[in-house]
């Protein structure tokens, strides 16, 4: 019975982690959701609902009681806070601030004068400083008898009388040192402070490619006004990732697997629709040439060999330039001297694939043009399709605009109207 | 001149980050890193080589004077060495663990038993371990006294007298509490061990999961044998997700923006030789129907939209998917629930894309049947492309295979034969 559930669920949810109570709070059908908040609802706390995902996030947040959220949002750090609501309702949101002690609330609005997806939005605002001239042994006296220390912190800051980082000591330094050591003589070579307004994928790259732990990160004005940790990076890095997975595919970068149906038919519907605008363009370029396929019906069953391969061979390239974009490996030094290799490897695999494919079409059809005209038009097609993977994402760098995103249709479709174009128009001089 | 040079190099790379260095050695052409690596050889140190990436690791180590070479890996922790060495051919090998002091070349041949891939090879052997019962300040009395502390460490890890991990505190705790309160009485919540036959990717998953920053990893006896980084972890996620998305495109996994012409063709031929094979076989449905295009060209115009919406639409399942099945987030729990809102999904976009197409086709050839029948071979397609497009996956998995490899080509071969055989079949069927 109902009165008997609820204890029971508890029972079971109370050994797992709060990522795993979320995660399981994601994976069953909205209705099961419900039935879960309702049992499991007041023993919901803050760190659950961070780790839920945003795409349920709302709809569980609404069917919270009041009590239990105001609860929940007490006990998180202000980062956390921060997270939680920047992506709901202004309603909501005001629910959540109202629940916040005073200084709490103060800054957490405080944070949220960042810019999104910035540092200043991804910091805590809870740093362990110490001025710079401080020995081992002031800095321990301080640590022990200081009551709000962060959860996590792996380095002392060092500040400067104008509050201006100059330098960090991990704790693994302060605890090996001797007491009458100076901080300023154990600093760490690793020392780099982010500026609030970076773009948050510009805080991860630097983490990743520099192995940081933490870094302070300061204002307009070079003063510290909070500190990054590297699992804040983390996982910055796997949502770059995952939204680089999804544009690539046309899949709406927010798709999630809790999604409902409407939902899913919502974000997929845009890209489909733009794959169709491009499909109709490449039939435009066939219907060009009905008289002569109409003469030889071999071409519409070769035709898509040549497309296919255009649109394969483009998409790898695009792969990989893409990636090497994010990575910040494709650069100013190195981008011709990558357009080049593309241009040769294009021209290489398509002069191998023509002769395999003119083989074949000769021998299916009996007829050696056929397989002569399949193999210029297929190097043309890899040739092409190898500049418009580097140009397009290239292009949309330039312009301002996420690589991943569009240009795979940009690139199937340069390599589908150039591919039907090729064969068909070869296909016209020099059989018919 | 030469002689001038090479000062000038050293003193233009000194600022730079190791990791940058790294980069910069990655991006030049191999005429121009053969230049470098002569200039700036005598002070390569062990961190750049560490930072390369593996597509030229083996050529920048051929290149180094032996003893060059054998003072950059005496500076490196043994995981480094490890990391370093393990992809190298035999001779390579060889010449860096001669390199190696006595203790140094046992641990690293330790570390090589482990299996590829596996907690054991990702590790540090460099723990920092405390009886459990020691107090604060005999921890840190320990730490002050002892000369080989690693550079990075974030716990004080609790073992027993078997040297079995029961427990571990973070510096910050340590620093924070009084000389006389005992370790165990501030361990962290969040501890966990790992295994160290556990697969690399499933010990990224866990740091990700749980925020862990550090991780102590045991052997088959539960022993304390090293522990596993937060930067080490980062280092692997980031490397899975290039592998995904390189496999999703028929990249080779291991392909790199510094490769080589010859190198990159032989990544990518394989798979569009795949594509190739798969384009034939779609190629021999169209064949089937020679005699109904003959008589009705407007199908070989039509035809490539039906198959590019399956294929563009598998893919997005496809994608979805495959991350699903990387984030562990498509269990048995809600696989079923998954796979009927893509078949829901696939229905809903075929029917809107089939009134669509119809009206086109009706208007573009003036002939209504030939819009209900693009119409109904759209239906079909979009709901076979997203059954295949979770099944393929899910199979893969099932088989123990990685899901991103292949899918995408098992995938549209489906939704090529089902379009093209779905539309000319029924044309067939209904025009003629």
């Amino acid at each position: 019975t109902e009165a008997q559930d609820a204890p029971l669920l508890t029972e079971l949810l109370e050994p797992l982690h709060p990522a795993d109570i979320a995660d399981l709070l994601e994976q069953v059908g909205s209705h099961d959701r419900r039935e879960l908040l309702r049992l499991y609802g007041p023993e919901m706390d803050g760190e659950i609902l961070t780790e839920i995902d945003e795409s349920i996030r709302e709809e569980v947040i609404e069917q919270l009681p009041a009590e239990v959220l105001a609860e929940a949002v007490r006990e998180l750090d202000s980062d956390d806070v921060v997270d939680l609501i920047e992506d709901l309702e202004e309603p909501q949101q005001e629910a959540i601030l109202e629940a916040l002690d005073e200084s709490d609330r103060a800054a957490v609005e405080q944070s949220l004068t960042w810019p999104e997806y910035s540092a200043g939005r991804l910091m805590q605002r809870e740093v362990v400083t110490a001025p710079a001239h401080w020995t081992v042994g002031e800095a321990i006296d301080f640590l022990r008898a200081e009551e709000w220390l962060p959860d996590q912190f792996y380095h002392v800051v060092l500040v400067d009388p104008g509050h201006h980082p100059v330098g960090y000591v991990t704790l693994g330094k302060v605890l090996a040192s001797k007491r009458d050591v100076a901080l300023a003589s154990i600093t760490e070579d690793s020392f780099r402070t982010i500026w609030a307004r970076q773009e948050e994928a510009d805080v991860a790259y630097a983490f990743n490619q520099y192995h940081l732990i933490s870094a302070p990160v300061v204002d307009d004005d070079d003063r510290l006004v909070g500190v990054i940790t590297i699992d804040d990076a983390m996982n910055v890095l796997d949502e770059e990732h995952e939204e680089d997975i999804l544009r690539l595919a046309g899949v709406g970068d927010e798709s999630s697997i809790s999604d409902s149906v409407a939902e899913t038919v919502r974000q997929r519907l845009p890209w489909l629709m733009v794959n169709l605008l491009t499909a109709i363009i490449a039939s435009g370029v066939i219907a060009l040439f009905e008289g002569t396929i109409e003469r030889l019906v071999a071409l519409a069953v070769l035709m898509p060999i040549v497309a296919s391969m255009g649109g394969n061979a483009g998409t790898q390239t695009l792969t990989v330039a893409v990636r090497a974009l994010a990575t910040k490996s494709l650069t100013e030094s190195n981008v011709w001297r990558v357009i080049r290799r593309e241009a040769v490897v294009g021209f290489a695999n398509g002069a191998v694939f023509a002769a395999v494919m003119g083989a074949v079409a000769w021998v299916w059809f009996g007829a050696p043009e056929l397989g002569v005209v399949i193999g210029v038009a297929m190097v043309i097609n890899l040739f092409v399709a190898a500049l418009a993977g580097i140009a397009v994402p290239l292009a949309l760098e330039r312009l301002g605009a996420d690589p991943a995103l569009a240009s795979g249709t940009f690139v199937t479709t340069v390599t589908d109207v150039v591919g039907f174009f090729a064969f068909l128009g070869l296909a016209g001089l020099v059989l018919l």
